[in-house]
């Protein structure tokens, strides 16, 4: 390599993002890559000219160890749907424009679908045109449900998170004794996809009963066989503790959150933002059942705990950044690295190459089969399936009692 | 010590409270107590005759280091008031003559305010009937608002989680640009006393912003003030972050939840439970400024999440268990140990004795000179005060990726 190399991160944050990012560096330093620059929120700050030296914010190994550390994205996010081509011509020029100014060889974005979208499009238009710049993807989403990949990135830290957290509030929950019994219901990120929701079910082993309910959004939502089971849950141990996804829907094709108050709006994806859905259901129960109610909305924290990240999928992160970039370097364009297991146990994993095409705008859902015939939890298979992916830790560097972060360039 | 010794947990949990009952399991065997038995759910299950043999439970050292790292009541809690010794003499009949045919020399309760209220009603019991029996208490609440310790077992990991919390959720924050921009709203414990609230502040540092505002109870709350800071912060850098107490209220005495449409309702001890301030003032905001808002409770996880427990926590909550023992097997009854800060830098403290009367069913708050004349924030004060608290970490043992407890008592 002798050019330079930019990359951006886009979508929501995980809390190993900038683990990626970081490969990425190690790579392209590692390759000969001339300058390395971070595009500050995504391409659309590319496109107001919001770009810096890499090289000036990562200094030395320590600095490479705390942006793995470093949940959010370090270099901003943006949420910025691309046209299609067709529509507005200049606005890819003003890219290419910006990227041939830099003197840009590989461009790397960090990303789930949406970004692939941007891949996709990207790469086209620079076939169209004779560009020889090359557009690698690198995958990165909580939610599990980038296509073809056996996981994702990101996914595995999250599931670490949230089983943990489960685990610490089923103890909670039983520790005090209620006249009518309670009700605690877990809400959990995850719009079409249950891998998230389905992860909760991790906590349960001998020292851990595990949540008595997990709801996917692959499953219709009945919230009259929803309310028998809690009925007869708490009649028989005073407690239950649900899981849930924030995306789940009833048979008629509503959101469950939207059968509340709280509205559903949309985002510039047109994905509609969903929250309340534990508020909901966790007001109902108490009307119906007369029992103490606690609804817990996991919220941004199950995607940005890196204080206690999962070290495979630290080290998964990294490599693939460097994957991408090597891909790239390689002459790729217009692909995403995937990771294939080659077995569950021991675990193992190897890592390949595909079109980006089979991957933009696809969505991986939980198999119907890894769910349980009544719909309301998951099966060992998606538990064997998580396990590997939240082994291990790699511990925050603690100054001052608090996880030491890189500090964030001022443009962010 | 010759008899047997009886120990409870009683009211919330915390992440260390264990830590206590190991701590109380540890000194009664090093004094060649009898039995240590655990009362199951406080003195509720005790009336109902519920208790264990601790021994069957904690067997080796590796149980007592898993019972340390083990969150929420391992013993079950209750919140039970006891009434006035005057007001129903049989009921104080009735435990004395379980606490005899049990042999009982010395009872321990490890809780807050209103388990040294059962404290001081037992002790007086006993002293006004001739009974032997001693009763010591054991300092424990996350809301750090016991009377004349320095501060309370429970406190510091409560406070650690929050400000590593709050740290990550700051980040996330700051990753994506909205057009109006983004006001982050976070709800912490707290219904009189701002101690968990305030430890929010402790995130700050070179590489974190910190919380924009900071509210405690301690202080009135004026929602057109807040609206006006909120508005300003958001037209300089687009990204508002607020940290505030669950029990905020106005001038004329409401709850800011209660201006809400959920209805505060009250616990066993009179106590209004508080839920919705961050909903209620996310909502708000939304409507008077069109920003992008984001409502985090951090809910239950807050006194849960022995997964980043402070290590200084966690051996002061050890050693206030073996304190109370000691206190109890030198012939101390109705008195609680205290932590007797003597240095801040470098950090040391001492345990004392003190009468419970001076204790029970008294509040310390947040003095107001460590908030900021405007109300808005907490002083350096503060943070130096908290921050030696939340200092180091006890790892979790982790087994298949999951912190690994200590297995609960069939009876809880």
């Amino acid at each position: 390599m002798k050019g330079n190399v930019i990359v951006g991160q886009s979508g929501g944050p995980t809390a190993v993002i900038n683990s990626s990012l970081a490969g990425v560096f190690r790579a392209a330093k590692d390759l000969g890559a001339g300058k390395v620059y971070g595009m500050i929120h995504g391409i659309q700050g590319l496109l107001e000219g919001k770009y810096i030296d890499l090289s000036e914010y990562i200094k030395d190994g320590l600095d490479e160890e705390l942006l793995k550390r470093t949940p959010s994205a370090y270099l901003g996010s943006c949420r910025f749907k691309l046209p299609e081509i067709e529509a507005d011509k200049d606005l890819f020029d003003r890219i290419f424009a910006i990227l041939e100014e830099l003197e840009i060889e590989v461009f790397i974005y960090i990303g789930g679908n949406d970004s692939m979208d941007t891949i996709k499009k990207l790469s086209d238009y620079a076939k169209i045109n004779g560009s020889q710049i090359r557009f690698v993807g690198c995958p990165k989403t909580i939610d599990n449900d980038l296509a073809l990949t056996d996981h994702t990135p990101g996914f595995g830290s999250a599931a670490k998170y949230i089983a943990a957290s489960m685990k610490e509030i089923i103890r909670d929950a039983y520790c005090q004794q209620y006249p009518h019994g309670m009700a605690v219901i877990v809400e959990i990120m995850g719009r079409d996809a249950g891998w998230l929701t389905g992860s909760a079910a991790l906590c349960k082993a001998d020292d851990c009963v595990g949540p008595d309910m997990v709801y996917l959004p692959e499953v219709n939502f009945d919230i009259d066989d929803f309310l028998a089971r809690c009925k007869a849950i708490i009649e028989e141990k005073d407690v239950v503790v649900v899981a849930l996804s924030e995306g789940i829907r009833q048979a008629d094709g509503r959101y469950v959150c939207e059968l509340g108050e709280l509205t559903a709006y949309e985002d510039a994806f047109g994905h509609k933002q969903l929250t309340g859905t534990a508020d909901f259901l966790a007001g109902f129960l108490a009307r119906e059942l007369g029992c103490k109610t606690r609804a817990i909305e996991l919220s941004t924290l199950q995607r940005a705990a890196s204080h206690i990240a999962s070290l495979v999928d630290i080290d998964e992160a990294a490599q693939a950044g460097n994957a991408a970039v090597r891909a790239a370097a390689a002459g790729e364009t217009g692909v995403m690295p995937i990771f294939v297991r080659t077995s569950s146990a021991p675990y193992a994993i190897t890592m390949e190459i595909r079109d980006i095409h089979q991957i933009a705008n696809e969505v991986r859902s939980v198999p119907r089969e890894w769910i349980t015939e009544d719909g309301c939890n998951v099966t060992q298979d998606l538990v064997d399936y998580v396990r590997p992916l939240i082994i291990g830790e790699l511990l925050p560097v603690y100054v001052d009692g608090m996880p030491r972060h890189l500090i964030t360039p001022d443009l962010v």
